[in-house]
C-alpha cells in the first residue's frame, strides 16, 4: 500500500510527488496553437485536474483512462479550484508496485465487518434449496468479485465494496419489514435481496475506472443475474419450480417498473418489499453523496442534479460532530 | 363491548342475531316489480351481503351508510359467496349501547404498545425547538385522533390505529437509515416522520365508514399538516426559520413526486429518506392486505388490483405457521 | 376429426347436436330464486352462449373452462344474437374421441406449407454457430410446441399455429429489409427473428383455452427465451461471446421499449429491424381480426378497441371477391 | 433618478459612462494564462456583456451579482452583438445615490393606474368576510411588496410591478367569464384571483436580481400563499369554514395540474376559471416577450424556447404603428 | 312550435301527453321471459326513462335513435328518479308537424343577439384579404350551419347554437388580450378565432342526436377547417402566402398540444392566445354544466367526471338569485 | 459534373483544391483578440472543418450557409480529426459552373431504377379514381420534385432522392403485407403509401442545405399533403367520398400517434399497415446511417443518439463483403 498523503488533504502550494489514476485525458490545443494535455487525476479520496504543457509525448501516445501516472509538481489555485502545476509526469511501471485498484473510491465501511454480516445472513437461511443455491452462487470466485464491485457507475454506492454495502442495507431493511409482517416469506425475501444485483459483477468493469461492459450494455445486470441463478439452480436436484419462479421474479422485478428496465413488475409482497428497500437504500446514498460532493461555493445548494430532477439542499450536516455550532443555531 | 361471534367465523346455515354496520345500501326493484333493499353489512372482521325483501320501510327511510342495524336470519350460500337470509332487521337504538367504531377494521397491533413506542421516540428528540413543537402538535386531543385514525381510505393501513402503526414503521425505517448514514439530521428526520401524515386526522372521517371530508377533498392532508405545524411554530419563540423551512419541506415533499400531489419534490437527504421509507411501509402493507383479501377462489392470484397495476400472487404465506406443509413443498 | 357442422354456419331454428368447448361457465340465480348455468361454448369457427336451466348438477360440479361438452338443443335468437336453447348437455367422455384442441381457433394457413417455409430458412443460415444453435433449440419436442402455439392470448395471431405464422411473416419482412440494406447481418437477424418469441411456448398454455402460465406471469416470455437460448449455447463449444451477446440482445430488445417489457432497448440496426418488423406483423394481424370480429350491427365501425385506443373502421374489404359491388362503388 | 441614456438606445462607438447592474460575473483565464472578468451588465431596458482585462481586483473580490457598478468605455460590436470595451470600472458607492431597483426591468403600464384598478376591484367585493380578508392580507406593507414584485424569475411578467399587472389581467378575464356565466360566484372568484399569487412576494427576492429565496425553493409560493391567507382568516371571527375551504382551494389548485405543483386539481367551476385565466395571461405575455427579445438575426424566428417547446415566429408586429409597411404587405 | 309543458317542470303523478325524442332504445327481456322496450326520451329541457311493456312492435321494428314519438302516460318515481309509466306510444307522423330539432338542447342565449355580435365583429376586420375570406367562408349556407351546430358532442357547449356561443366567447377573450397587448395582430387573431372550429359543422351531425360523422372520425374538424379555408383562399387573388400560413397555423394549432390532435403546436403569440382562450371558454362551460347536471343526491359533489379527472364541487351557486340564503351563510 | 477527388478519400497531408459547400459558418474571436472564420465544408461524400485566419472579409460579408466556395490548402490532423489548413478561399462564381446540388448527399440507389419501380407500381393500380388521382398528383413538375427531395432533414433518408427511395421501401413492405392479408385493400394502401409523404416537397428546401421552410414549420408536411391531394380530387368527377375520406385518413394518420403530429390515429387495417411500414423503413435506415457515421474512435459504439435514446452498437457489418474476417470470427 502507498504511503503518500491523500489528495483530499492537500492545500495550495503543497508539493505533489504522487502516483495518481487517470480519470480523463484529452489532447487540446490553445488558440495560439500550443498543444497541451488536459487531464483529471485521482486517488481514492479526491479528484484534481492538471494541464501538462510539455514532455507528454509518451504519456499521450501510450497512456489511457484507467492507467496510473507518477506526477511531480505543486498545488495551485485556479478560478476557485485546486489544480496541479506539473513539473514532470510519467506512466507508472511494473517496478513501482502500484495498482489502479488502490486509487479507486472505496466504501467507508470495514470490509471484514461487511463480509461477516453477509455470511451471518446466509447461515440464517433455513430453506435447504435456497441455502444450497446461495452457497453455489457465492462461490469463492464470485464472492470475491461481489465484495469488490461497486453498485453503480456513478449514482449510488459507486465505489469499491459498494455492491456489498448496498446489499447489506437492503437485507437489514427487509429484515425490519419481516418484523412488521410475519406473513412475508423471509427466506425467499432475504435470498432475493442477496442475489438481486449479482449481475452487476459482469455488467460493470471496475479494475480501474468504472465502466459498462459490452455485455452490460447489450444484456444488462437483471438478465445476467437471472441467467446466473438459473444456471446454478439446474445443478440442484429437486429445486421446486414454484420457488424458482418466485425467486427469479424477485430478481427480474427489483427495479419496480417496466420503464426502469424490469421486464416484469412486482407481483408478490416480497417483490414489492425488495423493490422499495432497494429504492430507499439507493436514493439516500445518492442524495447524501451529491450533497457532499456537489455543493456550490458559498451556498447550501448543489448544482442541478439530473437524476434527482432538482438542485439539492444541505441542512445542518455538521450538527452531530460539532455540538457548538449546532447549539448556536437551534438550541 | 359486544359478545356476538365474529362474522369471519360464520359458516353456511349458522344463525345470525348480530349488530352490524351498514357499508352500502340501495333500494332495488326486480324485473317483476318487487322492491327490495340490497345491503352490505360488516363487523370489524368481515363484510357480508344481505337482501331484505320486506319490512324495510323505516330502515330505507331513516338509515344510511355508517349506521348500525340489528339483524336476525341465517347464513346461506349464493353463487359461491355467503350471504344473510334476513328474517328481521331494524336500526340500532341508543339503548342498545353499541357504537359504529366497534365495527370498523382495527390494527392487529396492540394499541398501548404502539403508544409507548411513539412516546419513547418523542422523548429521544434532543433539539429543544422540535421537542416543544411535537409536544404542542401532539396535545391530548390531537394525539387521541392520531391514535384512532386510519392511514387511508382503503389502500394501506386502512383501519383504526392504522395511522399510528404506519408512522411507527416509518420511524423505525428512518432510524435504520440514520444508522447507515450518520450525516442525516436524525432529530429533523424523526420529527418529520412523526408529523408528515398528521393532516390525515382532518382529511378523513372515521367515526363510522372511512370517507374523505370536504376539507380533505378541497385542501388535502399535505397542506392541512403544513398549516397545523406552522400554526404551532408561531407559538414557539425563536423557532429558527431555517429549521421551519426544512421541516415544512419534509411534510410537503413526502409523497415524492409532483404528480403524487406533493407541491415540492424532495430536495434534502432527509426528505428523500422520509419519502422512500413511506413508500416501503405503505406498499408492503397494501400488497399484503390485497393478497390476503382479494384472492380468487382456487387460485394463488388475486383479481386485478388497479393501484398495483397487476394481479398479485400469493406465495407460501403459511410456511412459518404450518411447518408440515412447508416441508412437503420445499424441504 | 369431427363431422359436425361448424357453428359459424348455423341459423335460427337449426338443430344443435354438437361437441363444444366451454369458454366460460357461471352458476347464476334469477331474482325469483331459480339457479341456472350461464355458459359460452365454442368450436374453432365461432362462439355462442347457452343458458342451462336443469340437469346441470354434474356439469356444474365437475366441468371447468376448457372442457368439452355434448349439447343438444335448438338455435334461437335473443336480443339480436343467436343462442342455444339447451335440451340436454353432458361432459364429453374418453369414448367420444374428441379433444379440446380440435375446438380452438386455428390459423388459416396450411401447416405443412408453413413448416416447409420455416425449415427452408433454417437451412439458409450459413454461420455454423447459429446453424447449430437453431438445430438444438428447435429440436423435435420444441419444434412441435412451436408449431402448435398461438402468438398471444387474444390480441394478434391468437390461434393455433399463430406463433409459427407470425414468425414467418417477420422473417420475410426482415429478408426484405436485408435486400434494402446489405449492411445488415442477415444470419444474425433471421436467427433472432426465429428465436425472439420462442419463450411463448412456456408463457402460454394452449391445450384448451389460451391462458398465461404461472411462469409466464412471474418470468415472462422474453426472459424464458433468453434462458432457453443461453442454455443451448452452453452446449456449443466456442460459440463466440460477441455473437451470443448480440443474439441475446435481439431477443431481449424485441419489444422495442422498456415500457413494453423489454429490459433493454434496441441498440443495433438488426435489433431495430426485428422490433419494427414484429410491430408491423402483429398490428396488422390484430387490426384485421378486430375489424372482422368486432363490427357493430349496421355499422362500418367496431366497438372501442382498448389496445388500438380507438374504434376501428372497415373499408371495402369485399371488393376483391365481389367485383360487382366494387364496381358500383368506385369504378 | 438617473439621467443617463438608456442602454437600449446605444449604438456602436457610443461612449459609455453609466451606472449598471451586475447580472453575471465570472473570473476567467485565457489559454495563454491572462485572467479577465467576464460580466453581464444591465439597466432596466437592456443587458450587455463586458470583459474587463485589468483593474478588476477590488470588483472581483467584493462585488457580486445584484451590485451596481460605474463603467466607462465604448460600445463595440463583436460577433454580431454589442458589448462594452471597458476603460474603467468600480463598484457604486453610498454617495452615488443609486439603487439596484432603478436598474431592474419594469412593467410598461403606469403603476398608479394599476393600483387604482386593483383598489376599485377590492371595493366591489360585496361579501363582508372576503372584504375584510382582502383588507387584512393587502395591508400597507404587503400591498407595497405586491405592487413591487415580479410575477416570475424569467418566463412571464418577469419585471417590477409584473405581479400586479398579471393579477389585474386575470381579474379582468375572470370578470368577463362572470358575464358569460352568472352562476359563477364572482366574489369568490375575484378574491381568489387577487390572492392566488400573493406567495410570490416571499418566494422571490427582487431587491436586485430576481432569484428564488430559500423558503421559495423549500416551500413554494402556493403553500406560502395558503398559509398567509389562513393566518389572516384566523383573525376574522365567524369566517365560514366552507368559504375558507373554497378560497384555499382556489389558491392551491391555480396551477391546474399536480405535475405543475398544485397539490390539488381544480374541483369547482371557479377554480377552473382561475387556472385557465392564469394560463391565458401568462402564456401570451411570455410568448410576446420571447418573440420580442429572442429573435435571431435576419430571421422571423427565435431561438428554440424550452418552455414553449418550439422556436417562435414573429408575424407582422409592426402593422399597427407602421401603416405603410402593413399596406404594402396585405392591403 | 310545440305548446306542451317542458319535461323539466313535471312532477310525480303528472299526466304525460307529449312528443319526445328517442335518445336510447333497447329491446330487453325479463328473467321470466317477458320482452319490453327500455328507452330514454327527451325534450330540450331534460331527459327521462320509460319502459314499454306492450304495444311496442311497430316502434321496435321501425323506430331508431333520433326519431320522435308521441307518448301518453303518467310520471312515477322509481329508485329516486322520475320515469314515465307508458299507457300508449307511437312514432310521430308527418302530419304531427314536429321536428327532432325542436327537441335538442339549445343555448340559453338569444340567437339573434349572437348573430348580431358575430356580424359586428366581421365588419370590424380591416385587412381586406381577411375580410373577403370571412365573407366567402361564412356564406349563407355555411353561416346557417355554423349558427345551428353544437360545439361538441357532450363535453362543452354541447347544444344547438353552441358553436356560435363558444366562438363569441373566444372572440371577446381575444379582444381583451389585444387590449393588454397592442403587439398582437388583431385582425389575424379575431379571424382565426372565427374560423378555428368551423370544421365542426361537418365533423358532427346535429339533425337529431349529436354524433360524429364518418368524415369527422376519419379526418377530424381541424383538417376539415383548414381545407375549407384553403379552398376559399384559392378564390382570392393575391392572398399573401405569409398571411395564409399564419392563419392556417392558428387553425391547426388551436388545440395547443400534439396529443390533443393539433398537428402543429402554437408558434406565434396569436396562436397561443387563441389556444388558451379556447381552453378558458370550453373548460368553464363544461365544468358549469357538469356541476349543474351531475350532482349526486344530498351532496355538493358530482359523480366522477372523467374529462375533469375528479368529481366536482358545487359552491354557493344560488347566492346571487337568492339573497336570503346567501345572507344566512356568509353575511 | 466535377472531376475533383471525393472528400471521403482524402488523408493527412493531401492537397486540397476543391469546390465545397458551406454547411456552417461562424465568425469567432480568439481570447487574444484575433478574428477567424470557423466553417464546416462538405461535398456529397463527407464533411470537414476548416478555420480561416485571414482573407475572409468578402466571404464573411456575402457568403452564407448553402453557398459554394473554392478552397485551396492542405489536409492536417487535429485532435484525432482531419481538417483543412486553408491557404486561400473564395465564393464560387457563375463562371465556375458548379451548383450546390452537386454537393449534397445522394442516395446510393440508381435513380432510373427507382423511377421505373415507382412507375410500374402506379400502373398496377386498378381502381380508376385512384389511378387518375395519382397521375394528377405526380404530374411532371411534382414528380421531379418528388424524385429530388430528401425524406428528412437529418434523421432518415436525409439525402437527395431519399424521399423516392423511402417511398419505394414502404410500397414493397405494404405489398408483402397484402400477400399475408388478402383482406387489405391493396389499391388504397399502395396509393396511400405513394402519397403519404408528398408534402415533404414543400416542407423542406433542398436546393442547397436541407432546411424547413416557413410553410413547413407553420403547417407541416401532413396537412400540406392532405391539401394537395384534396385539391386534385376536386378535379376528378365522381370521386367517391368514402374513398376520399379513407385515403386522406391514410395520409393524416401515417405518423401513428397524436404526439408524433398525426391529427388522427390509424383507424383502419390499411392505416396501421402504412404507419408500421413507414416506421420499419425509417428506423432501420436511420440506425444504419448512425452506426456508419457516428462511431467513436476505437469503439464499436456511437456517441449517444438522442432520437434512438441510446448509443448504438455496430456488429460485424463487414462479414458479407469480407469473407476472411468473417471466417476468423465465427466460422
Amino acid at each position: 500500500m502507498l504511503s503518500q498523503t491523500e489528495l483530499i488533504t492537500l492545500s495550495k502550494n503543497d508539493k505533489v510527488d504522487h502516483f495518481l489514476l487517470i480519470r480523463r485525458m484529452d489532447l487540446r490545443t490553445t488558440r495560439s496553437g500550443s498543444d497541451f494535455l488536459s487531464t483529471e487525476l485521482s486517488d481514492k479520496t479526491a479528484s484534481i485536474s492538471a494541464n501538462i504543457w510539455e514532455g507528454f509525448a509518451e504519456l499521450s501516445a501510450r497512456g489511457k483512462v484507467g492507467d496510473l501516472v507518477k506526477v511531480s509538481g505543486t498545488v495551485e489555485e485556479y478560478q476557485g479550484s485546486l489544480q496541479i502545476r506539473v513539473s514532470s509526469i510519467r506512466l507508472a511501471r511494473e517496478s513501482d508496485g502500484v495498482s489502479p485498484q488502490d486509487f479507486l473510491p472505496v466504501s467507508r465501511r470495514n470490509l471484514d465487518d461487511m463480509k461477516n454480516e453477509f455470511s451471518q445472513r446466509t447461515k440464517s437461511i433455513s430453506n435447504k434449496h435456497l441455502k444450497k443455491l446461495l452457497a453455489q452462487v457465492f462461490n469463492d470466485k464470485r464472492f470475491g468479485q461481489f465484495c469488490l464491485a461497486p453498485a453503480g457507475k456513478s449514482w449510488h454506492h459507486a465505489y469499491i465494496h459498494g455492491l456489498l454495502e448496498h446489499t447489506l442495507e437492503i437485507i437489514k431493511l427487509c429484515e425490519l419489514m419481516c418484523e412488521f409482517h410475519s406473513e412475508l416469506n423471509k427466506d425467499l425475501l432475504i435470498s432475493g435481496a442477496m442475489l438481486h444485483d449479482i449481475g452487476k459483477i459482469e455488467e460493470l468493469s471496475y479494475d480501474s475506472a468504472f465502466e459498462y461492459t459490452e455485455k452490460g450494455k447489450l444484456v444488462g445486470h437483471i438478465v445476467i443475474a437471472s441467467s446466473m441463478v438459473q444456471d446454478e439452480i439446474k445443478n440442484i436436484p429437486d429445486f421446486p419450480a414454484e420457488l424458482e419462479n418466485n425467486l427469479i421474479h424477485l430478481i427480474l422485478s427489483h427495479q419496480g417498473k417496466l420503464e426502469h428496465a424490469s421486464p416484469v413488475i412486482p407481483k408478490t409482497a416480497e417483490a414489492i418489499a425488495l423493490y422499495q428497500a432497494d429504492e430507499l437504500s439507493a436514493k439516500v446514498n445518492a442524495y447524501k453523496n451529491a450533497v457532499e460532493s456537489e455543493l456550490k461555493a458559498d451556498s447550501n445548494w448543489t448544482r442541478f442534479i439530473p437524476l434527482a430532477d432538482t438542485d439539492l439542499h444541505k441542512f445542518n450536516f455538521t450538527n452531530s460532530s460539532n455540538e457548538e455550532s449546532k447549539k448556536s443555531l437551534f438550541d
